[in-house]
């Protein structure tokens, strides 16, 4: 197996990538390769001054980089030998296994669909994030951000593709699907809700639990909550400031430890025919780590092969 | 004045209200005055029973009530003698200047809506929450459940609603007005914020901040959270959880304690043409003396006639 990291990806690029993958190589068995793309000069020269033989990764030597702040689209185009351009490029070959970057998540978005492309019958790709849950355990909130607007037919969707995650990577047999709403009630909701309500309620492909709502977010009412972008990256975002919040004032608990993004390592873009791993743009070495451990796990679970069945 | 209560209104009801109704007595004013709708035979004894001279409050008898789980719409027609339609029939015709109720909330705003109905201009009325700020004040977010689905040129007008409110009842001069996305730059969004967004840009209604994200909620980037209702209601629930968590935990901060909606009383009905107050259907006799010390200063503040000429 062969695991491609974006050295060049992150607000600590490329110290703090570098530094992760050399963390991640501790861990990984022999055979599963790690594969550096980015400025081989400075990969070299970080493991130098970590005291680390650099010929224990792979490098794919790139001299462009595409910043946190370009537009996604024109990035990709006008760039075709940044990391993350050639990153896909290697993906689509099929010479890496797994792509991942904590770089510019716009431009991860539209390279995976660019190159690997949404698995036929998958309208529209997403982002789940993982909450964690009071009585311990996680749940995962999809979509957080990649599709601001959704039909009901792309939430059902969501349902499925977070079901087939959390059963396969985090190992939650015949996860409970929520729908993220503003009421209990089957009639609640907004006009999105309401037209997915039914969709979810008539389907066998996961196990609907109903309606749920923002308060339920860390109960055991649902191991998966869909919802539209927009409402989950407001919600994802809103959850993260009070792990801050909680942080800055000193709290220690053991639940709001759970909200640390580093132990998660990022996001995978869930229903493109290829493992993509999207991190945070604060990433520090252990998340990075941590990335290139869940890019592995995408990979053995055969994700992509069960997602492809799914939608067959 | 007089303050008209709902006291059949809420989980615990009416002995929640009328003791909340006893602690309003003893800070207001002789000339302000509560006005106790319900079933008068309960108001007299839970008087009794706390020692106090129910001769000090006006009664209203009523002898039906709109349950918590009733269908909004139906209830107040087939109930025209329930303690809500009674409210709302006294406030219709001037005799009380405000009324409030922790019951039906969805009676409370078909009631409003079918009695005193919205102010001329007025598209969409909606309801507030405050939301803490962490370096000490307080914001509003608004809608937070009265209009799940939204039109641009109703969340521009809930950015007007949300400024009088601030400005006249909570004392914020020139408040910054945000318009709650996922992203800060001006093309961000699902099509609704995206279409806001030049309609708040042009304003000269309120001061625009721009967009404003689910993690600056408790910062000082605005004083004003504007979005629809379902996003709002769905961020409300999500904080009020965390504040639940905190005190399970046994977190005591003074940031975490300014979430306790007991202190804010409820959430006025913002642009209908007479002060409305819906209380917490959890309310206890604390919150209930904040939602009538809330009515009595919606009528002091005169927002109503100020809503009116903003909207003229």
């Amino acid at each position: 197996m062969r695991i491609g990291l974006d050295v060049m990806g992150g607000d600590f690029a490329p110290k703090a990538t570098v530094l992760g993958a050399i963390e991640a190589f501790k861990i990984l068995p022999s055979d599963q390769k790690l594969v550096l793309i980015g400025d081989s000069e400075q990969v070299k020269n970080i493991c130098s001054e970590a005291g680390f033989d650099v010929a224990n990764f792979e490098l794919v030597h790139t001299d462009e980089v595409i910043g946190m702040g370009e537009h996604p689209t024109k990035a990709i185009v006008k760039k075709p030998n940044s990391s993350i351009s050639v990153g896909f490029g290697l993906l689509q070959q099929g010479k890496i296994d797994a792509f991942s970057s904590a770089g510019n998540t716009g431009a991860m978005l539209v390279g995976a669909m660019f190159t690997v492309k949404a698995i036929p019958g998958v309208v529209r790709p997403c982002m789940p994030a993982i909450v964690p849950k009071l009585k311990g355990g996680l749940g995962i909130l999809l979509d957080v951000g990649a599709n601001a607007d959704c039909k009901p037919d792309v939430l059902l969707q969501f349902g499925i593709l977070g079901k087939l995650l959390i059963e396969n990577v985090y190992n939650v047999s015949n996860p409970k699907v929520g729908l993220l709403n503003i009421g209990e009630e089957e009639e609640k909701g907004n006009l999105l809700c309401q037209a997915t309500y039914p969709l979810m309620k008539e389907t066998e492909l996961f196990n609907f639990v109903g309606n749920v709502e923002g308060r339920d977010l860390f109960s055991d009412h649902a191991d998966v909550y869909v919802c539209d972008g927009f409402t989950g990256n407001v919600v994802l975002k809103l959850a993260e400031s009070f792990y801050v919040i909680t942080r800055k004032k000193g709290i220690k608990d053991e639940f709001f430890d759970r909200f640390n993004y580093e132990q998660f390592g990022g996001s995978p873009i869930l229903g493109v025919n290829a493992p993509v791993v999207i991190g945070h743009g604060i990433s520090n070495p252990e998340a990075i780590k941590n990335m290139l451990l869940l890019s592995r796990e995408l990979v053995t679970s055969k994700l992509i092969d069960k997602i492809k069945a799914a939608f067959n």
